[in-house]
């Protein structure tokens, strides 16, 4: 095998998945929009959208740009790192924006599409939601591929390693520092996504339970009417929280993963490049695969939209598993029969990597089953919920929030389960591969995920346009859909969260400490292990204060709105009575509302979400980043306790929050699918309803805010730590004699053995501050 | 300084403090217990909280004896523990349940009376509800004391330790067996504690949710009122979580804290006995300054009670901490002017000891202030939730939320602070010291803490028993002081479970591993880690769910009281009338309520509370032993890490609830204070209003059952592994061959050197399972 070949391979595939995109995005743009009303609304979403990225992006240039800087000085000399890694970390993020931006705005391309496509037929419609949520899709692994494998390929032959000489510690040397400069790329995407995530998050909670509380609650109008001015900002918010964020949140992911494997493979298998190359390989493939797999999901009329979308996601999972043994067998081969492995004496075979991987792929489904279980509508803890809600919101918030809490038990189970066998076959390699046997198929996965909001898009359009109720029905059946494979890629997210964060800590554990162990009992670790353990708490503040004042802001202007716009409040009358009374608006009432419609200020809420969301994200986003720095730079063991501490409260925080906001999402919808009933305390408008609706309101920024943001505070700090630890080593890592450094002293050349350093307890952390070249 | 003398010191103090709760028990019955209809609601809430005890204790008797019979047989063939360690612990549950028994006894009868002091001024009803509380506080201390007191006398003797040889490797050994059997002590304390906190816990909240849900927001009547049949249940609640709960609680970590300081003693000072005995010193002399502190607590009429309560609280704590330093420079002359001690060459002087012990009591002090801030009227936290209750209960709770998110950050800052201090001076033995500064004055602590919910039954009373308002002005008078201390009480409560709990935890590896370390990187610690990160939500998810269904249960059953008597739902209509007109009933209607009251059906609501709390505390209680058995058989490594996993989310989601509930409190509180103005949506009766008893009520469950049930959580799994550590040692310690052991073979005696194992890591955990003796 010729590893210089297989560097290029892998910006090849990234290339590949952009070509699939490009098309994919020239096809949905030749749809049709549908009519004026449509168009416009389409237009008001995208302008909404495009000016909060605008304005995103403009704080984020900022932020980059200084950190980028602090890298380039903090890397100047030093001998196992480089200056490069600040190109990685500014390509990291313009990759991770990038395909945030090209994503969305294809999605609100796509949304209206799909409404107008939904006039005529499910499977049109469903087309072309999938594609646009494709066009997400391989767009993030495109760029993710393209910007890993180019700078992989270009620091390879920058700093001359001679890939078939791993097993010198001259050329191991050089290896690790590319690996090292590698992550920085890492670190950019993960910064961009904890951003892009809080701050979208932001956006679209505020926007929703604005919408909601004054719309829905107060006023009695339907979700999604066009008569609420917080309408549009809500739909704007769908896209930039759940498409941006969730883009850039698979992003990080999806590279984290990859670098975290690959760093511990440069590590762990003492100078073989295969262990290294392997993750970024299996990636190459699996977006292949995934392209392939977009090509299944289609279905007649009259057809289960679900089978098609299950066949795409589950199809290409299945198959890249398969392809996945034939190809570790092939590296393994190449590599004589088996990898050299440090802990494992006769080296890693074939079946010691796949074997991990297929355990992480079982617990990724199996979390994610439970995850639905727990979420969904008709399961026993939903069904407490609105049981509960009968007695009033305390109770139903009550209930909601034991439910959520409760729900982290199986995971954490099935997560410690998938550490132990995949540890067991191939150490902490073993770890980082399971994360990657879940996230190697993500182009698809993302497809499926960003399908979600754009047929919700759809639907508010539908509604806002006035549609006839059948293409309403139609959009609700696509957004239905998909359920169960949203639900799995989240038990994917937490899952690979946790394990790509642990396999991050490892590599933290040996750039930062070389064979010196973190100790529990050491005092520094255990004070590292609380203020890690109340990070996670202290970031959900932010991100929950910030909806909460958004929220605020929105539901007064909403109000304000209602109240000082005569025909408006009379419009809504008409509206809430009809809707009381179960009937269709008589053609006079409806011309009343519809000019009533032009009235509302709409653009007044987007710009309140906007200006709430950008300058909201910036304190949250801050402390994941500035926390491991201070607290590494005291101390390298604080700072390994302090990881620690962040992965056990942050991962139980996150499911809590996003499975206790899911229950709640769900015992409102199966409030209102009951029959309407006063008396019995049953369907909308009940007591119960109203009650169900402020558990989902409370559910809201707890699922789509400050939970999915924490898996990447998690690793963010990890990957932070990552790229520190050859500054914050108390016992620094020497360049090896055979390196360029020739003045080095003969007494720092018996220190210098590769990658590795003895396992000396840093007594004198002062005395070995020396540098090498 | 003769050791011997000095031991029976220690029970002496114990018994002084019971002499002094058994005198101020008659007293108090001495009181008026006023007039017919105070006697009989008395007499009701009496009877309630009795039976409620009768069936808690039914139900652990039988807990503690398999616990017991089980802790017999496993310490049959154990060298370096004890059979008698089942006596231990048998004897820590007695005593705990006895303290919780008596007090509460004490506190029922001390809040009618001070109900019927209260008519003729505040300073007689301040008397009798203080020294109700004082009652509590020395039934604890003392009964912990002369408990611990006593078996470490006996044990001593029994296992003929030569106190003034404890140098030599066998005397040593023998009493680091005395200390390992008296831990059973704390266990069996530590799991009553867990029981009657969860218990009593969900007893009072279920009755708190159901009578204000019910009674307040649907029927519109006063908080209280005896129309209201949970108000009764309400009250015994009251008594069950406030006063026996928090009793337990305090046992369990005053008792927990000394034993954590102990054993840390006897370990680290290489053989002298003056470090294993300064904690129990320092506790007996701090009952005795808790007892002159109670005689400082009086006021004049028209005197301030909060300076009253303060001069006691802190006088004690400022009086014990002067006193504390020439107690330890006595031990330091007795141990020849420096303790040895492992880890410091020069031994450990004076000040070593003493700064730490100044450390925690300021960190615990500091910290009650935060906890003071972030819950307190008029503070910003508080403000922003009343702020954002305006626009409903979903605002209100996603900001009280954040609130409590937030408290966690100074908090866990102020104990690392504490922490690195005190380890600075004197180790991780510094740490346990610090949290015994927090705790010696724990008998007047208690005292203000427990004076909290007699002043708040006799305002119960007061408004059942129709006595006029100036009465109920006095006893909420009451009720308002002392949150100051109280609020330093929690503060105290937090801290000195995660220093304990830090304690307890070195203590473990000490007798669990020798010398190895708990390295976090390993496998199993990072199993560990999550696992016990988890553990804390699973068991809150148990107690709020338990509450949701048991409150549920209780409103159910008041509203159908409300609807099935027809003079109760007349009654509830003119009160809810008068109450909305803010005037008093007329005589005839007067007349028709007072009739009507006698129809509630006080009983059910009381017997629903009982059966469900009792059904529902045994499985959270279980998960707190049975987690740490199952982890610790199968790796005393991944022990390790749980212990830490459940440190560092448990300590978080301890702080957060009980502060978010604070904070909802008076939050609720404060929009009660406002005027009432339905325009500006403020005072009672307003939106606003409703939407803070939502938030109050979600808080309920969080501050007084969940909560506080964590901090027992955290330090029971602790202890019981310190109990286990002998079994599960992958390095098992052997007896010395000075010790009766004689028949051990030649290769055992070179692994035995006092208390300490050399440092192997345990490669080849089978084949060390031999036992000596």
């Amino acid at each position: 095998m010729n590893p210089q070949q297989l560097l290029l391979a892998i910006p090849a595939a990234g290339v590949l998945a952009l070509i699939y995109a490009a098309v994919t995005s020239f096809w949905i743009k030749g749809r049709d929009p549908g009519n004026e009303r449509m168009k416009s609304i389409g237009a008001q979403i995208q302008r909404g959208a495009m000016a909060f990225l605008r304005a995103e992006y403009t704080v984020l240039a900022i932020f980059v740009a200084v950190v980028a800087v602090g890298l380039f000085l903090l890397n100047r000399n030093e001998a196992t790192s480089d200056p490069m890694v600040a190109l990685s970390f500014v390509l990291g993020a313009v990759a991770s924006a990038t395909a945030g931006f090209f994503g969305m705005r294809v999605a609100t391309l796509a949304n209206v599409r799909t409404a107008a496509a939904a006039r005529t037929g499910l499977p049109p419609a469903l087309q072309i939601a999938f594609r646009g949520g494709a066009v997400m899709g391989m767009s993030v692994v495109g760029l993710a591929l393209l910007g890993m494998g180019s700078l992989f390929f270009l620091y390879v032959n920058k700093f001359g390693v001679d890939l078939n000489a791993l097993d010198t510690a001259a050329e191991s040397f050089k290896f690790g520092k590319v690996i090292n400069v590698l992550a920085g790329f890492s670190m950019g995407a993960s910064s961009i996504a904890l951003f892009a995530r809080v701050g979208g998050g932001i956006y679209t909670k505020a926007a929703d339970v604005g919408a909601d509380l004054v719309g829905k609650v107060e006023a009695g109008i339907p979700e999604d009417h066009f008569l609420n001015p917080a309408t549009i900002a809500d739909n704007v918010g769908d896209n930039v929280g759940d498409v941006a964020g969730m883009g850039a949140d698979l992003f990080e992911s999806y590279v984290g993963s990859i670098i975290g494997a690959m760093i511990l493979g440069a590590i762990a298998t003492q100078g073989a490049f295969e262990a290294a190359f392997l993750p970024l390989i299996l990636a190459a493939v699996g977006i292949v695969v995934s392209i392939l797999g977009t090509f299944v999901v289609r279905t007649k009329e009259g057809g289960n939209p679900q089978l098609a979308l299950d066949a795409g996601a589950f199809g290409a999972a299945g198959v890249m598993l398969v392809l996945s043994y034939f190809i570790i067998d092939m590296f393994v081969e190449s590599a004589g029969g088996a990898i050299k492995f440090s802990e494992f004496a006769d080296g890693l075979t074939t079946l010691h990597l796949f074997y991990p991987m297929v355990v992480g792929l079982v617990a990724g489904v199996l979390i994610g089953l439970v995850t639905g279980y727990y979420c969904s509508k008709g399961k026993k803890p939903v069904n407490s919920i609105v049981e509960q809600s009968k007695t009033g919101p305390a109770t139903n918030l009550i209930a909601g929030i034991g439910v959520g809490f409760e729900s982290t038990a199986i995971p954490i189970v099935l997560i410690v389960a998938a550490i132990y066998i995949a540890n067991l076959y191939a150490g902490i390699y073993g770890v980082a591969l399971a994360a990657l046997g879940m996230l190697s198929t993500t182009g698809i996965q993302l497809a499926v995920d960003a399908y979600g909001p754009i047929s919700d898009n759809a639907g508010g359009i539908a509604e806002m346009s006035g549609l006839p109720s059948e293409v309403r029905e139609r959009t609700d059946n696509l957004d239905a859909v998909g359920n169960t494979t949203a639900a799995i890629g989240k038990g994917f997210a937490i899952a690979s969260a946790a394990l790509a964060a642990l396999s991050l800590f490892a590599a933290y554990r040996k750039l930062a400490l070389g064979n010196t162990d973190i100790v529990l009992t050491d005092p520094e670790v255990l004070i590292g292990l609380l203020v890690g353990g109340m990070l996670p708490f202290l970031f959900s503040a932010m991100a929950m204060k910030a909806v909460g004042d958004a929220a605020m802001d929105m539901i007064e202007e909403v109000r304000r709105q209602f109240k000082d716009i005569p025909v408006l409040r009379e419009a809504l009358t008409l509206v809430a009575k009809a809707e009381e009374e179960d009937r269709d608006l008589t053609p006079e009432e409806d011309a009343k509302v519809q000019a009533a419609g032009k009235k509302t200020e709409v653009e007044k809420c987007v710009a309140i979400s906007t200006q709430a969301s950008i300058r909201r994200m910036v304190l949250p986003g801050l402390l994941a980043i500035v926390a491991p720095l201070v607290v590494g730079f005291w101390s390298a063991h604080a700072l390994g306790g302090l990881l620690a501490g962040t992965l056990a409260s942050g991962v139980m925080l996150a499911i809590f929050m996003s499975n206790a906001g899911g229950a709640w999402d769900n015992a409102k919808k199966q409030v209102e699918d009951q029959k309407k009933d006063m008396e019995a305390n049953t369907g909308k408008g009940s007591e119960r309803h109203k009650a169900a609706v402020i558990g989902d309101t409370v559910g809201d920024p707890f699922k789509d805010t400050a939970g999915p943001s924490l898996n990447i505070l998690i690793k963010l700090m990890t990957i932070v730590a990552v790229v520190i630890a050859p500054h914050i080593n108390p016992n620094k890592i020497e360049a090896p004699p055979a390196a360029d450094a020739v003045e080095q002293k003969a007494d720092d050349g018996e220190k210098a053995d590769g990658n590795k350093t003895d396992g000396k307890k840093d007594e004198a952390k002062a005395d070995t501050a020396k540098k090498a070249g």
